[in-house]
């Protein structure tokens, strides 16, 4: 099948109640998006799926759920007070403000190039300022003093806050590395251009872990936890049904990674709209906890209880964005014919796992009986319920949220107690007993 | 048993890794907290559980999770701009902020007491500013312009996010009142006093409700649905295991609701710094969705397709604090007697259901029988494991998190597949098998 246009995954999301504008009944508001009755069930299994494998599933991790707004040290001390900017530029004549290595603008040695022939997208002009470095963190000010000194900032990242509660989390949950602290939460970013729906906005939501290590004497030490990453980065897309083929593993060549950076790795996805990253895993050294060591005057090395070693731990970073795994799930789950639009959800993704109709709504003792096999599918998984329409109609709703499965209870369940069982993907039919049903969802989840 | 103290519950928190200072290496920043790893599984837990009785268990229910930063024009629509504020005072001498209600400030027909004999909590001088209202929104600048225009606020409340999505709801999950949407998030409100531990912070997240229901001709009508909620507040609180001699519900009196609202319950909790808000569950009539209908020109009418009638519907708005519950389950199931302090969490909320142990660390056939043991177990459960000191120090641990059972794994293990199962509230031990304890766990959970 071609890849869905991104205007067909919008308007599939916004019909089917998955993701409307942001404030909508106010002409929205930049870029915000809100994730409606299947889009929240979506974005809850996506996080539930990752917190259970890479928090409950393993011994050694152990997760975090910090406050949003830390002390401000945190990110003069992470560099992001400084550094965490992009250059912006603004036409003189319309004074429409951009990126200005969106625009292609190239800043050789410090010194930006001005007039350049690079017209402005809003009126063509080409008459632009100095680009400025633009800070991304929003401010506000906390406490009843409208004072600068009471500036506070809405954390751009959640890694941070692994950091700043490593002690405590040692301290308290006597975890030796190499082992990890997971959180899942909103970060925020002035972007000056966001945009392609979900995938670049001011407000979004990150699952970060900080994989701390013991102090590597040889690459091959560090190298080996890094592939060990990879690997379950890789397994992880594969259990939200992300094609390999579609993922590209970029690695981030010298010079262009962070300086403490030793090795980079972007995980980037074939959005429609181009290549752009989903993920990214990065080894940090010893850069992070050594910062927050010598600022905050606070002991961030770790003591081996056996060996009396006491040393900074080394860092492993996976990252993950919620909303982009969303998005990739759509593209990807995106599939259509001459008859149909359906979402080829994993099972463990889908909002609803299973639907129940009544084959008709007017007979009473139809609905009965389809009502107490509703209620008794949805004691163990989200079920949902239509009697509108025709059946074909409640198919074709179902597929377009990803229903795996649909029951129809007819007068043959009277007598027999088997229904229809449709599947999403292969439209096919079978009867079946609600026992047998159980089954098979018990195998897929 | 006695109440226990905040400084208890405090330290219980930090010292087992439920909730940190925030930002403590820096020195924190004014009553911020972190959740640890098991601050954070208990929090998950009391969402969870929430989500399913009130979203997933309901045919009536549907989810939402809006941005947090709206257009400002719901803000100017909802009141908040204008109307949420808080009495501010400053000591003249030491420049001391304070809430002048918290202080016992009168404010009497719009006209501030000054030098009232109240003295200053700080230096204990007595000379006021005219209290000043003090608006409890956190704002911020969006965007890449530094302009008034571009000011934006976190939202004070999950609620708004309801009506303002009211229409897209309808419209694409085509639900009917009576029915409702929930959200849980992170609201924002810059306290003047912020204070009691997670009880009152300036982030804080909330669990709320906006039951839709058709327009009432008669005050029984709108009672019923509002008596509907209240008893679906108390079966929350008995699922949690807040005891009803703890919680009163205060009818608040005409004059002090809301000029919208038509009848409103505060839950009050007995914590142990007093007898505090936890949960509210207001009648707001049409009030919101009328006013947001008008400001936007948006048609917010429901029109029942079978009668042919439209009309705005009413709300009964149930909600909850998130950290107010969490705190609420800590003072409520602290225990403590001469030989140790354990939490007696219901088992749906532990962090932990079971922890493995095996007798002797040093004997890889028990440790090897206990992992194998520990793996089955939390294939199904979040499952401890801890093989340092002896026995009675993992119990003790466990206890301290509310872990409901400990099996230990010994040489009689090894022979007939029995393990000593212990429990955590009556301390009785018995002999059970493997299979005996997941049956158990089942009707446990």
């Amino acid at each position: 099948m071609e890849r869905p246009t991104m205007d067909k995954i919008i308007s599939l999301a916004k019909r089917r109640g998955f993701v409307y504008p942001g404030s909508e009944i106010y002409g929205g508001l930049a870029n915000s998006w809100d994730y409606g009755p299947v889009g929240v069930e979506l974005k809850n299994n996506i996080k539930q799926l990752w917190w259970d494998m890479f928090v409950h599933k393993r011994d050694d991790m152990v997760g975090l759920d910090a406050a949003i707004v830390m002390n401000p040290k945190v990110w003069e001390v992470s560099g992001h007070l400084k550094e965490f900017s992009d250059p912006l530029v603004e036409c003189k004549k319309c004074h429409s403000r951009f990126r200005a290595d969106h625009l292609g603008f190239v800043d050789e040695k410090g010194r930006p190039l001005e007039n350049t022939g690079i017209m402005c997208p809003e009126c063509g002009k080409n008459d632009w300022t100095t680009p400025q470095q633009f800070n991304l963190m929003l401010k506000t000010q906390l406490g009843p003093i409208d004072d600068k000194k009471n500036s506070v900032y809405f954390r751009p990242e959640t890694a941070q806050a692994m950091f700043v509660n490593f002690k405590n989390i040692t301290q308290t949950n006597r975890k030796n590395p190499p082992f990890g602290i997971a959180q899942i939460g909103k970060a925020f970013r002035n972007e000056i251009t966001p945009g392609n729906f979900i995938f670049r906005t001011r407000e979004f939501e990150q699952m970060e872990i900080e994989y701390f290590i013991p102090k590597p004497t040889d690459d091959a030490q560090w190298q080996a936890y890094f592939d060990h990453w990879l690997e379950n980065m890789r397994h992880w897309l594969q259990a939200i049904g992300i094609s390999s083929e579609k993922v590209h593993e970029l690695d981030i060549p010298d010079g262009e990674r962070a300086h403490y950076s030793a090795r980079t790795v972007d995980f980037e996805y074939e959005f429609p709209f181009g290549r752009k990253e989903l993920y990214g895993l990065a080894y940090r050294t010893d850069f992070d906890l050594k910062n927050h060591m010598e600022a905050s005057g606070e002991d961030l090395q770790y003591l081996n209880q056996t060996t009396g070693e006491k040393y900074i731990p080394h860092v492993i970073e996976p990252s993950f964005g919620v909303d982009r795994t969303l998005l990739a799930v759509l593209c990807e789950s995106y599939r259509e014919d001459d008859k149909r639009t359906w979402l080829s959800l994993p099972f463990s993704l889908a909002p609803y796992k299973i639907a129940v109709f009544p084959l008709l709504a007017n007979k009473p003792e139809l609905v009965e009986k389809a009502k107490t096999i509703y209620n008794k599918m949805r004691q163990k998984y989200p079920t949902a319920w239509d009697d509108r329409g025709n059946i074909g109609k409640r198919y074709f709703s179902q597929d377009e949220i990803g229903t795996p499965l649909c029951l129809t209870i007819d007068f043959e369940t009277l007598e027999n107690d088997t229904v229809t069982v449709r599947y999403r993907d292969s439209m096919t039919q079978e009867r079946a007993t609600v026992a047998d049903i159980l089954k098979k969802m018990e195998e897929f989840s």
